[in-house]
């Protein structure tokens, strides 16, 4: 697959193939992209922390690859995936989108899952990207 | 609101709202971020062309915007919409992604929903992000 990276990475948009909504949005290296098609679990590069990283490597809740698209400029992927846990938000929410923009602000209009402290811990070390 | 640009941008996903398919990833720099919010129509930052570009300007496929999500890290959108035409993408199919993976190479997946030559002109200038 001829693939567009810019400075090494592609952005990976992950959509629950049964809801249509959209869980989050990673990016990987050519690295991730292989540990992604051949484990058959998203695997995204972790800006932050310059390494590679199996969502759900520390909670569980694991991104299980049911198809990949490609965008027509080929510099951008959409997963389609199952979501294994209640939860694919490290702040305990299904989707990282949880908050929308209103007139008078943001409002949350998703509900937890989860208590992100009892899955990822106090430090909470797998933040998104 | 306090979004997290990322060498002055930030990503886009544009959802219809309405059969939850992805349409596209474009990226907005701040002043796209507020002529898409004063319009009501998505205006992304062409990195080709490094200039504002809102979708549809030479097609007529507008995009409509219904409501703005925002991700847990700050860093992405994900954007609601309308779409205003047959279809988002410029080479005439409906959704930007149109193509999936499969273990014998690609294959498009989306019939077209339009002659691209008729509509962008031979030149096809508005080219995805």
């Amino acid at each position: 697959m001829d693939l567009k990276f810019q400075d090494g990475l592609i952005p990976a948009i992950i959509q629950d193939r049964h809801t249509g909504k959209v869980l989050m949005l990673g990016y990987m290296n050519a690295e991730a992209v292989n540990k992604t098609l051949e484990s058959g679990y998203v695997t995204f590069y972790s800006r932050a922390r310059q390494k590679l990283w199996t969502k759900g490597e520390k909670s569980g809740h694991h991104l299980q690859v049911r198809e990949i698209r490609v965008d027509c400029d080929r510099d951008a992927l959409l997963v389609q995936a199952d979501l294994r846990g209640p939860g694919c938000c490290h702040m305990g929410y299904r989707s990282c989108f949880f908050r929308k923009m209103t007139p008078s602000g943001e409002e949350v209009f998703l509900r937890r899952e989860f208590d992100p402290s009892k899955v990822y811990g106090e430090e909470n070390p797998e933040s998104q990207t």
